[in-house]
């Protein structure tokens, strides 16, 4: 038998593992998330592992070219790269499922309380030869509702009213029992709210009774092993219908896994969670139902279903109350879904009476524009760098990710945390190229200069030494490698410029194209909301100074974080709102880019980086040293 | 270990078995259907096994008291008292599920077909980038209906439709759909109607394009092993709530095994039925979709539901299309099941303007009054003597049972199929007892006299010599041992005088307890259906005899067979017929037999048999001889 043994720290996890197998392979057998975008190919440099103990295939040059030399003393690997030998002991780099902290909050207007699911207790008189009625009647009596009946409630209801002596708690979603309980259980009732995006998933679970927020978790969605975007989901379908099942399971994995960690901390217990609220883009939400989105993925992009779905949780595996309920928030379209229906319930884009928009960065990027009865979106593909996917130092929004960057006669930086930084986020990754731009080391075109041409520059800064390399190969150094051994070296290459490049010009050129099919001018807009996992630190100034947006929206910009987990939470707390998002979703033009005449041109207009450099600094931000 | 085989012939089925069980116990453990009224108790005689081959416990007194010497020449045994001391080869005496003829089909008005399931033929644009709303809505527009969709469409549907090129046929159940297939499939689709009775359960499978009957198949209830009545059944799940599943288990095996017989005799694959309609008792219908009727055994005999119930086949492990579905039709009460109300739909007796009464003779009595708006039922515990069981010969209407007997000089009988005898059945019981009240052999008190008494009755026929034995082992032979060995021995006991005597006392004390709150007199009374598992052969001149019907409706009777299972036709092919079972469900007034006044006096006079014996004999079907 040639098996061996893998222990994974800091959990002491121990996986069974054929000698030969590449470490990805045998994390991703035992459902370990590691990020790895480019699935394993050898060419992102993500999915690193800190060997510490065991025997190892000897590292080759492509493997060491994406490490840095501070990164291969310490037994730094790429898992993908790494085969076992015999026993081995290692531990993941980059942030897992623990030690994420994603933006998990959204702005919400107010709202009445008034939810789907209701929890009603009754003691209806026993029968009696007068008044032999059946069981169930008897109940629908006191609750004033007649209707479909669950066989799951039949079957457990002459026992629990008579054992309860007929005093029981019934649990309705609307006006249906789904289920019921003994005694009176009427002050325990919770719901969950998810917003399923392509990269992270983040959930909340909430009192159905007062509507507070008991806990928010976050991970990563287990799927980005496939890839880190939609497409490459879609592509995986295309090839095998019967990884639809594989991908659903992966997510409601993902999500049961955040139920449990806020049910641990909080003392709760996932018996009394009822219904399950998601939102997602359109890809994600078939796939949470185990719903092939392969059309979407080719002309003319058709998804399998629009409006909103109810299905029971156990149909799905979601792991709640054995009755309880999930609600899928309805779409548009297939690459308009039910985050941005969320999203634009949360922030009321809907109803407004002067030219707004609703700008969500995400691994899709969607921009709805409304206006009076006007109700327009459209998508494009931004792909993860702004959440920190596709970035040689990018990395989620978590501790020791630099989440802020100044460039001045040195270069200052922000972790969260204020850690020892070990990568870069979403905002800090919008500042580092404005903050090059500023300064003349990054051109309009999105070139990297050299030392040489850097140093042609009159009044430049003293940063020349972090240029380094040539071509497409050069990169400007962040941090430095420190003596201490703390903190890795942090930079960003010209391939990241350019991933920064193609994102900001897919956003912008959907920003220019709803605009003008609208025939608005840009100073026509009354209110700019912002909407996305980068974080609320992010700097309207830097997102102007890259020309994400256009100068002019700086200061009209709202950031309103997760859009998407605050309707899908408006829609778990209230059925009018519910309602009001199936409404919305139907009221949505859809706008196809791909259709739009010259789009082509368009967007390459907005690859350019723009000509003067933004407003000056004037933020409070505190900056740390970095470590120097 | 301890392990012998048990090979049972015909179908010679090899059970691992454990030394020194007893037969019956193994053939339970395998699920092979015996009849064992008494559950094993040694008292009832019925589950007789031939052992053809090995060693067996020997032969005690109790147990060869209820056998006939040629029986323990022929190796006969109760597999109760008979237990395995190696290995055994054997075969089940007692008629089992596949020889038997149980009747099967009821009388029907005229209605329209216009089935809840409905198959339609679609073929929709494809999307286009101008048209790319979803799957699902694409489809609703051609069938014109928008609501709640099932999970399993939404996941089987991109595929489909595309692989079909867009030709589907989809089927919908009332505005629901529930599935679709490629092309057009609309030429194929059945349904089933079954009537699930305390003894015997019989099926049809029906065209629901034409509303013909494919085919028909009927069986015991698999659960007459644990007792033969509804209480017995009742009883089970109150010692142990786990049994409602298993007693669940075996109506559906039993449901299964005859779906898969009809499609196997007529070629019809099972995936193109999508609808099973089922009628029963009250605790039938219960124990089918797994819910208790534990508390419809005490008083006030309440049941947990009573308006019509529609489950997904799967939740029930209905061996049909994957998407099918299960209709139960409503119940009125503890004991006023959905076969009176399948009854009384297909005998119109609500539509009665003057006063009739239809009387569903079946393990449990039930008969039902109706003129202009009154429709009231009540129900007795006939018990199965006119099913065959709880009789010492007594068997379903199945091959080489006594259908009729008529007593002159001699006792002329009748088979079925005109093969030796080798039991009776109900319409030969009934005639059996009424002969031998009109010859006197047995006197109003249910008495059966000795020969000295019988040979004091002036003109008596020559039959003396068939009463044997003392008291109450006494009784009458009705097939003497034939030489030829050919056929059993046949005989009716003074128990089984005194079971026919309970059954008919207590059906006729519910016909007069009707009509007398009703106020109504027997002259009044305008039509009699009469519904039964006894069979169309029965003779309304023994019923009048035996005082079961009182005499003055001999004439008016019509005999309407399975008007359960007739009734559950109707509502599967008529969306109107459905809703006028739930209306007639809800109309019916339940008359508890045991709140009515000096019940037990009533029931009393009922046992007495009459004094005059009935009209003379007129009948013109063929007689055999009874072999002697």
């Amino acid at each position: 038998m040639d098996r061996i043994e893998v222990t994974v720290l800091p959990t002491r996890k121990v996986i069974k593992a054929q000698i030969g197998n590449s470490i990805l392979q045998i994390l991703h057998e035992a459902d370990l998330d590691i990020e790895s975008p480019c699935a394993g190919e050898g060419i992102c440099g993500k999915c690193k592992v800190q060997v510490l103990q065991g025997q190892i295939s000897s590292i080759e040059e492509e493997e060491a070219g994406l490490l840095s030399a501070s990164e291969i003393t310490q037994g730094i690997r790429l898992a993908c790269r790494a085969h076992v030998l015999g026993d081995v002991k290692l531990s993941i780099v980059v942030p897992g499922i623990n030690d994420i902290r994603i933006l998990e909050q959204g702005n919400m207007p107010e709202f009445t309380v008034d939810p789907n699911i209701r929890k009603v207790f009754i003691n209806p008189n026993p029968p009696s030869l007068q008044d032999n009625s059946s069981d169930i009647e008897r109940i629908e009596e006191e609750l004033k509702i007649s209707g479909e009946v669950r066989l799951d409630v039949l079957r457990s209801l002459p026992v629990t009213l008579r054992e309860s002596e007929f005093k029981i708690t019934c649990v309705l979603s609307g006006e249906k029992i789904i289920g019921i309980e003994e005694g009176d259980t009427t002050d325990k009732g919770y719901g969950v709210a998810v917003d399923i995006g392509t990269t992270t998933v983040v959930a909340s679970v909430i009192d159905l009774n007062t509507g507070r927020e008991i806990g928010t978790a976050s991970a990563l969605n287990a799927q980005v092993k496939y890839g880190s975007d939609v497409l490459s989901r879609i592509q995986q379908t295309r090839r095998n219908l019967n990884k639809v099942g594989e991908l659903k399971g992966m997510i409601v994995r993902t999500v049961n896994s955040l139920i449990g960690q806020i049910c641990a901390e909080q003392s709760i217990d996932r018996k009394y969670i009822y219904e399950l609220v998601a939102a997602g883009n359109s890809t994600m939400m078939h796939l949470f139902l185990g719903i092939s989105p392969s059309y979407i993925g080719v002309s003319p992009y058709a998804p399998v279903f629009r409006r909103g779905l109810m299905v029971k949780a156990r149909e799905l595996e979601i792991d709640i109350s054995e009755f309880g309920e999930v609600y899928c928030l309805p779409i548009a379209s297939g690459y308009v879904g039910a985050d941005i229906v969320a999203g634009i319930m949360a922030t009321e884009l809907h109803k407004a009476n002067e030219p707004s928009l609703l700008i969500d960065i995400g691994t899709n990027g969607e921009i709805a524009f409304s206006c009076a009865d006007k109700l327009v979106a459209c998508s494009c593909a931004a792909g993860p760098a702004f959440e920190g996917a596709n970035i040689s130092c990018g990395m989620m929004a978590a501790e020791g990710a630099i989440e802020a960057v100044r460039i001045g006669d040195s270069v200052r930086i922000k972790t969260i945390g204020n850690k020892a930084s070990i990568g870069i986020c979403g905002s800090g990754t919008m500042d580092v190229v404005a903050e090059l731009l500023k300064c003349g080391a990054m051109n309009t075109a999105g070139r990297l200069l050299s030392q040489e041409e850097f140093l042609q520059i009159p009044g430049r800064p003293a940063i020349a030494h972090r240029l380094w390399g040539q071509d497409r190969q050069r990169k400007f150094i962040l941090v430095e490698h420190s003596p201490s051994g703390e903190g890795s070296v942090v930079h960003i290459s010209q391939d990241d410029l350019r991933q920064v490049q193609l994102a900001k010009g897919a956003l912008r050129s959907g920003i220019e194209a709803i605009l003008i099919t609208q025939g608005v001018e840009l100073g026509d807009l009354s209110k700019v909301f912002l909407a996305g996992a980068f974080g609320k630190k992010v700097r309207s100034e830097s997102l102007a100074t890259i020309g994400l947006i256009p100068e002019e929206l700086a200061s009209n910009i709202i950031l309103v974080g997760n859009s998407s987990k605050a309707g899908a939470t408006m829609a778990l707390l209230s059925r009018k709102r519910r309602e009001e998002a199936e409404a919305i979703a139907e009221r949505i033009q859809y706008l196809e880019l791909s259709d739009y005449p010259n789009y082509e041109r368009l967007f390459a207009s907005c690859l350019v980086f723009p000509e003067k450099g933004g407003r000056a600094f004037c933020h409070t931000d505190k900056f740390g040293s970095d470590r120097e």
